[in-house]
């Protein structure tokens, strides 16, 4: 079902990337999916470079939904290949590469939050920190970590 | 009776400020209430500046407490009108707006830590990490987002 | 056992630092513990400066390396002087003091996460997100907080 709605949105998942260091992609403890922070990726590519400096809101809300994309992609791994076991995304950390005078890390944060609500209907809506941050992992223009709520097996 | 400690510290709960964007101010998942990061208002207007630049380490630990109430009023609105379900503060992840030279986040935190132990007590000691970041939403001096435990039904 | 293993790595546990401010180092909240942001302490005193600035990359993971070590020496005054409840590493979020130029997080955060996994071996993997910061307290050049599963009592 929620295949079918990524489906439809015609968003396909990418191979989930490999942690760039010594960590794991996700952990599941009690029920709750902690799932590592993920770098914005379009065709394989990392989105690059710094609000206000090289890029535009625009695209941090781009670089948002990748990094999105990529969280649901962790979580289909984790999960064995099926996302139905998603109860409840509970909570996204954004972490906005910016200037010192970008102030719209919420609407660039968005970008992800649009996304998880589109693909997850209700189950979707998450509490939500977003903050700016100097520079990111490989000049990565937004990072997002995730925890998420499982059903029981 | 946290009703109570409130009225004698003074403090009036301000209106639960609505999320700026599209999430969720708060999740409860397995009996923890994880709440977003919550902006610095006063009387309606959010404390702006960074220390270090417009801002004094007074003018954060002000922000810091701004914050802690309306994290306080976030809970309040979550639990139907009660803070009776809040058994511990677990965790606060404080973000401080400075210049790369401040270096006393610790102690800008307080305000929101001293804060949270005048009012639940015990309940109100907390694990925390408080970091410095180049800004924050609406170019808030401190934003702090929180996991609360609470109490079965 | 993990004892074993410190001593055979030639880790001696600090003293668990104290709260630099108003919280605890740790808060268990269902079968979580939770840690408070640690510096990294070493032969008592807090390694200082930004990468990029005055710290190298390999002093980042030196210093990454030293606060999991007092992630470890909170674990276990937490947990009454035995790491033997400690199930699983969770989380890890690595705060990495650095100019806006450095993006190499993940490799300084390593320093962290290749320690977790020599002492605690599977059960040391965890989840991670990695970002720089302008400054941290006390001009830290990393701080890293993080959650952990415990065994029942």
């Amino acid at each position: 079902m929620i295949e079918e709605k990524l489906a439809e949105l015609g968003i396909i998942l990418p191979e989930p990337a490999a942690p760039v260091a010594s960590y794991v992609p996700t952990v599941e403890a009690d029920g709750l999916l902690y799932i590592s922070g993920q770098l914005p990726f379009v065709d394989g590519k990392v989105i690059t470079g710094k609000i206000g400096d090289s890029r535009t809101l625009a695209d941090g809300q781009l670089a948002a939904r990748a990094c999105a994309i990529m969280l649901i992609a962790q979580m289909k791994k984790a999960l064995g290949g099926h996302l139905d076991r998603v109860e409840r995304i509970v909570k996204l950390g954004v972490f906005v590469a910016s200037t010192p005078e970008f102030t719209d890390q919420p609407e660039a944060a968005n970008g992800a939050s649009d996304l998880m609500e589109a693909v997850f209907g209700d189950a979707g809506k998450h509490a939500r920190a977003a903050v700016s941050v100097p520079v990111l992992p490989r000049d990565a223009t937004v990072e997002i970590d995730a925890v998420v709520k499982l059903k029981p097996r």
